[in-house]
């Protein structure tokens, strides 16, 4: 039984939680949790605690990104080790809470695998976001849903990157799950990104009871684009943006960019190529919330990692 | 020269405005607006003065759609007649504020046509919104465009409803024009419907130049969509929704309901159909800036109307 030589082992992931709006105008997250909440049926799987959770409460409730920051950029060692006080920004005391609840981060006592759940305006349709390539538990997962939804399709990004990770809600977990749904409107639910969310959940689940159960997942290897640069809109002095991503580019997250293609439109109507040495994957094409970060897309490649054969550890 | 006889005469018209940003996070017309008071080439024609205009700085300046209040119904008899002071919402203040540039709204020295540039995130495509069927200016001229971006499409949203027209920022001038264009999300500047809007400008400022040089434009005829009910979504006793656009109604704006045709979706996956006695055509379905004000579309009933031959009165 060579798979079981070489299999990884994990403890049975008990404690689950699925989070929903933290970004409080990101819709399908914030109703099938809120939903969840009322009605827990549709996420219960035998031998683990599922709990639904709404992240950022405030921010749900004035349909808005957030209050004072974004939230799912302030799980830092900084923010979650500071005096809790009156003077916090909202999220940075609400990121200390979400901690306390279901981690501490990095400790023995985080939940084994948090789900966040967002909207994106790009066409980016599903994609599950990973933050490392050698957690063979969510390679394994990510692969079991793909399978499971064909052939719909799921895409998997990876963000690994020394500078571009940042510090999610979801990382307070072992297992730190991003789904991410579009094409979809802040503030809009649509039914067919509502559906692809939800369906993409009830297979995830169905994968941590089949672990639980003792199945053991053989060795896989699971397509993914890692994350490898931040593209801003060209922009005036004054960081007014001077160009729109170029109708060629638009819509197409997951196409190849190859140098010289259009990138961006001007106002006077003059493209702008792409100008990269070599061929990449652009997503979070024009994304709504990302203006504010200087970022028209980012640019991945696409790489397959090998995942071991994992199996609970027995008891 | 029977044309002649029925034609109806209006004096030229000498001032002529362009505002965006009376929702802030509307980007098109934030975008062109910007673009043109910084270059007004584009927008000048001869015999007229046009005058681009930001009318709700401070949301545009924040991307929302405004501060304390929505600008584009806070041009109401009340509003404008009240006392400045510190204690009005912004938006009110604002309101006073245009009507002093551009009004006062119902006197001669009122702009002679506004143009109001909106985004919606409904699958509306272009749609000129006017409030009057017997305004013969207002037909002419979405007449005239009608037919310069023919085989594009441009549909006539009138809202003359005794209940649901609003006090929009246009309403201002003699002959107001709402522009809104879409599927755009908010906060988003797409470049395919950053160019239809401006198209249609094109066409507008021509048609007003040509009106202005003498040209009789003869009697036609304009198919509208007249706002007929607002549809709420299912609430339950709480207000919260209990289902969303049936999969079947979404981005389907423009296209005739009949009874009994799928409406809703509930997220236990019931339909509920639309259950009027006639059919009808939706439209704004499912605007994300509806949801407050409990709106999931607008039905509309198609018909034609007649615009007398209109020539500008000789000096």
């Amino acid at each position: 039984m060579s798979s079981r030589v070489n299999a990884s082992y994990f403890p049975q992931a008990e404690r689950v939680a699925i989070f929903g709006g933290t970004h409080g105008n990101e819709m399908s997250g914030v109703t099938l949790v809120n939903m969840w909440i009322k009605n827990r049926a549709e996420i219960e799987r035998s031998g683990v605690a599922v709990r639904a959770f709404i992240t950022n409460p405030r921010a749900v409730e004035k349909c808005s990104r957030y209050i004072d920051t974004d939230l799912n950029r302030a799980f830092t060692p900084e923010n979650l080790s500071t005096a809790s006080g009156d003077g916090l920004p909202y999220e940075v005391q609400r990121a200390k809470e979400v901690n306390q609840i279901f981690g501490p981060k990095g400790s023995p006592d985080a939940y084994d695998v948090i789900f966040d759940l967002h909207n994106t305006t790009s066409n980016m349709g599903s994609t599950l976001i990973l933050e490392s390539s050698t957690d063979y538990f969510n390679l394994q997962m990510v692969h079991y849903i793909k399978k499971a939804i064909a052939p719909e399709s799921c895409m998997v990004l990876l963000n690994e990157h020394p500078h571009l990770k940042y510090a999610t809600t979801r990382s307070v977990a072992k297992h730190p799950v991003g789904l991410e749904v579009g094409p979809q409107p802040q503030g809009v639910l649509r039914s067919n990104i509502f559906e692809s969310m939800r369906a993409i959940m009830k297979h995830a689940l169905d994968f941590i009871e089949l672990f639980n159960s003792g199945v053991e997942f053989p060795a896989c290897s699971v397509e993914v684009f890692r994350v490898h640069e931040r593209v801003d809109y060209p922009r005036d002095t004054n960081g007014n943006i001077t160009a729109m991503v170029h109708p060629h580019l638009q819509d197409c997250d997951w196409e190849p960019l190859n140098p010289g293609d259009p990138m961006f439109q001007t106002f006077d109507g003059r493209t702008i190529p792409y100008e990269g040495a070599s061929p990449v994957y652009p997503t979070f094409i024009n994304e709504a919330a990302y203006y504010e970060k200087q970022q028209a897309c980012i640019t991945t490649r696409r790489e397959t990692l090998a995942a071991n054969a994992i199996r609970k550890i027995s008891k």
